[in-house]
């Protein structure tokens, strides 16, 4: 691998906190490795690749280098797959050679995986010691499906131990940084995936959420998350320390893509989406097309409203979150086309997070704690107070969860229509990704901000919307909202002064939620479209 | 309620076994009565009714006037709403007197639902003693979504004890009879639909389905079931004996339409389809449209492929079923557009049926068996072998199972495609809807061939296609194909000379099933279309 020990002399360099620029100016990347992974979104890399520009081969080689990079100052990789990368970047060149034509629409197209993925010939540990040293002996389905597009996995991406943390950190591979801020979180478990797509060292890459695994990251790092419904991209992979089949009884882990744009991320959705149910059983079929906001037959074409709901009722959002949720509103109410309402919040999404964490729990995690025990490997610090032996439940047991889901569903539903049942008035809502700014390692808290709309299978995406400044400081000024339980008591410790430097959040990233109703998922890709050139482009004052 | 007994004094009239003309015969229905009654497919009579030919309440009216009829002939109600109805139809006419609109697309079209579903204010009893005289507290969303659409539901109609067979029978309200036949099953457990659509007495129905329960008894009445995917109509309803959310951790019941043509479900299912998600938590956004085949982007339209799947691999059909099958497949062949495949039995395939069986009882039937037990009321002859005491699962055995399930989804998934993996190459299938003919009553045998469609979620409809002719009979002619087991060896005693007279099943109905993909529920619709077109008007000899 490239050691970027030998090309960095000055020792401040390995000490700063933001090492976004280091790729840039460590010398290891030539100009035109350079102009490769920073000139281009996907579509315009496929482009130039498709118009012969860019041999494949050299595009999958500078990304190869850059994800070198961003792994020596974030320890972001799991298992580099460059030499197979490169094999498939010279097949694709050969096809491009004696046909003239892409073999498919992202032909080149370097991507990366979240670890939990299967690639034949290789680990898919998941962090967990026990799982290493034992090759995957097939792809998983998504991974066959974006090579048989022609895109080319460089590398395989680090998660947390078990998959189960919102920080990024196992035994195996050690603790992915977040290059933006070196001090903060790079979220998980999605987080090898966050560090590498912000630095450039891969296009694109898929990851999984069930408690918040895309959006956090994509939070912490600065970049675009997209979390389906269950079913829009095929998520099978390494399983290993659940019972069979949990996701069908219980709470199901969803995969989609992380990118750096939402036209990045509509680059890959436009694809995957109407070949999933091909590739997997649990894939449903999709379209990535239609009209916006979609019509019963015969209604009246209107505005799209958004909604905005400000809190889950569990936990109050922290001042510099309500403040950006509050910004983004006003700026959407000045958007041509854009009606924006208040959601008041329905009291039963309150009951989302716990029900959510009892169901990822219905076999008392017996299997993984046997899988973690069975080599004397320690508890990261995030899971040591979150994560023991529980009870398996019986099937009336599960039954009764359940049933309370479906329940607390059809509560929420109401939302959509603002209780008049029969006509949708809402065609998306934006919601915090997290009570609190990007916080220090190993800080993360409140999940249910990001968990709930997995237990209710509504299509999230995370937006980042501007940087903490100053003015977000407020020292000296102490939340006086009453505390609404232990969760929100918890959350406040991230920003009562007694307990944090508030200093830490400065130029931190500031992002939104953005959710639209069960299996709605291109709605909220137009969604995240509207909304986000109204942030990028604030309209002129009035 | 009217009463045949007074107008019928020929004793013979009701030894009969078929019964479908005393409704014309008996004198009781006036000449107009008739005509509405007779004369109109679904959108022909709301169109008259939009026109103002006839108030909705004379149509309420004559269908209620027609299902009392029905009643007495077959048992196929539970609970008439006759009051309610033409109460329902005032409030509609006056609606229409004052605005000179009808309310909705379905304004006045009479329909029943099976007792499983709640009408507030009458019993769900689903055929368990325990359950009488527990008026429900509100409707069930679909009864709203077709009130909200305009449609009047006229009655309840009869299920088999418990909901839990394929025949129609229980202790509170007996057993409904096959109007064409009523030596023969109505099938079930939708078996008072069928009997009641079948005889005119209400324009289409709403059932639900987990083992075949719409496709059977639309067999056994000469009539058109829809068994749609998982969430396309909403199905929540009376789930008294089960232990919570029970569907949504083993088998989902699957609610749909029944009516006497393919237009008259697609009459109903565009105006269901695209409200569903509206109406209840479990239901998923739908369109009633779009291109058939669907494409991927791009592709080039080609004609419409039809597979032939001519057994489960666990029962084989028996001589008249895999006739009738060959003879679509045939026609098939002869029509224009259409391309017709040999689909090779999946292994996989043979496993469903066992598989569905043991997710229906995963709780150990014991709930079940504790209200049927509470009043020591008798099992229905169906159940006597088939229903008892099991035991309940753990999280970790209901997890295996769905695993199980998941990888024979895997198998079958291949057929679609031809084994291509990334492209489909099948649009629709067809299939028997059993291996036997409509049976005697409480002889159906194997469900295989219905159950599993469930267990896959693939939409599945049954459309009649001819009688069963003399020339059907081939008296003294034996199956001489090797056994394939238990289920295979019972099936055969329906066509054994020894323990059947074949001549029971002359001029009863035979059907062939109709399959799509998962959630291709418009595209199951479309080819229900092209094939019972062609079925109806066979191609012009060569």
């Amino acid at each position: 691998m490239l050691s970027l020990a030998e090309s960095i002399t000055d020792a401040k360099q390995y000490q700063r906190v933001n090492v976004m620029d280091i790729p840039r100016t460590c010398g290891l990347l030539t100009n035109r490795e350079l102009e490769i992974t920073e000139n281009w979104d996907v579509r315009g890399l496929l482009r130039v690749i498709a118009e012969g520009r860019y041999k494949t081969e050299e595009v999958v080689g500078a990304f190869c280098k850059r994800a070198a990079i961003a792994h020596q100052l974030t320890r972001c990789l799991t298992e580099p797959l460059f030499d197979r990368a490169l094999k498939q970047a010279r097949d694709l060149d050969l096809h491009f050679q004696r046909s003239g034509k892409p073999v498919g629409p992202l032909h080149g197209l370097p991507v990366t995986v979240k670890d939990s993925f299967n690639v034949k010939g290789v680990d898919s540990t998941t962090g967990i010691a026990h799982l290493a040293f034992q090759p995957a002996t097939e792809n998983s389905p998504v991974v066959d499906l974006l090579e048989s597009l022609g895109a080319v996995v460089i590398a395989k991406t680090n998660v947390p131990q078990a998959v189960a943390a919102l920080d990024t950190c196992n035994n195996l591979f050690g603790r992915t940084l977040n290059p933006l801020n070196r001090q903060l979180t790079v979220g998980g478990s999605t987080g090898g995936e966050g560090a590498v797509i912000a630095m450039r060292g891969s296009m694109a890459g898929i990851g999984t959420d069930i408690g918040g695994s895309i959006r956090v990251p994509a939070m912490c790092n600065e970049i675009y998350g997209f979390k389906p419904s269950i079913g829009r991209v095929p998520y099978r992979g390494q399983e290993g320390g659940h019972i069979p089949a949990k996701g069908r009884i219980s709470l199901q882990f969803v995969a989609g893509p992380l990118a750096r744009s939402v036209a990045d991320l509509g680059a890959l959705m436009e694809h995957i989406v109407p070949r999933a149910e091909l590739f997997e059983e649990d894939c449903i079929p999709g379209r990535w097309q239609g009209e916006f906001p979609a019509r019963l037959p015969g209604a009246q074409s209107r505005n799209v409203t958004i909604g905005v709901l400000r809190s889950d009722g569990l936990v109050e959002p922290l001042p510099p979150i309500a403040r950006v949720l509050d910004e983004v509103a006003q700026t959407l109410r000045k958007t041509p086309g854009v009606e924006v309402v208040e959601i008041p919040v329905p009291p039963a999404l309150a009951k989302c997070q716990g029900l959510a964490g009892r169901l990822m729990g219905i076999d008392g995690r017996l299997p993984l704690m046997d899988l973690i025990e069975s080599t004397g490997e320690p508890l990261i610090p995030w899971l040591q107070s979150r994560m023991g032996r529980g009870r398996e439940l019986t099937a009336a047991q599960l039954g009764e969860l359940q049933a309370q889901r479906s329940a607390v569903e059809r509560e929420v539903l109401k939302m959509w229509t603002l209780n008049s049942g029969v006509e949708r008035r809402v065609d998306a809502i934006i919601h915090p990704v997290a009570p609190h700014p990007v916080p220090e390692i190993d800080r993360y808290n409140a999940l249910g901000y990001t968990s709930s709309f997995v237990l209710l299978d509504y299509p999230a995406g995370s937006i980042p919307v501007r940087r903490f400044q100053e003015s977000d400081l407020e020292l000296g000024k102490h939340m006086d909202a009453p505390v609404l339980g232990s969760w929100d008591k918890a959350n406040r410790l991230l920003w009562d002064e007694k307990t944090v430097d508030r200093r830490v959040y400065l130029d931190s990233p500031l992002s939104i939620q953005v959710i639209t109703p069960k299996q709605h998922d291109y709605e909220l890709f137009r969604a995240m479209e509207i909304i986000d050139r109204a942030v990028r482009v604030p309209p002129a004052k009035l």
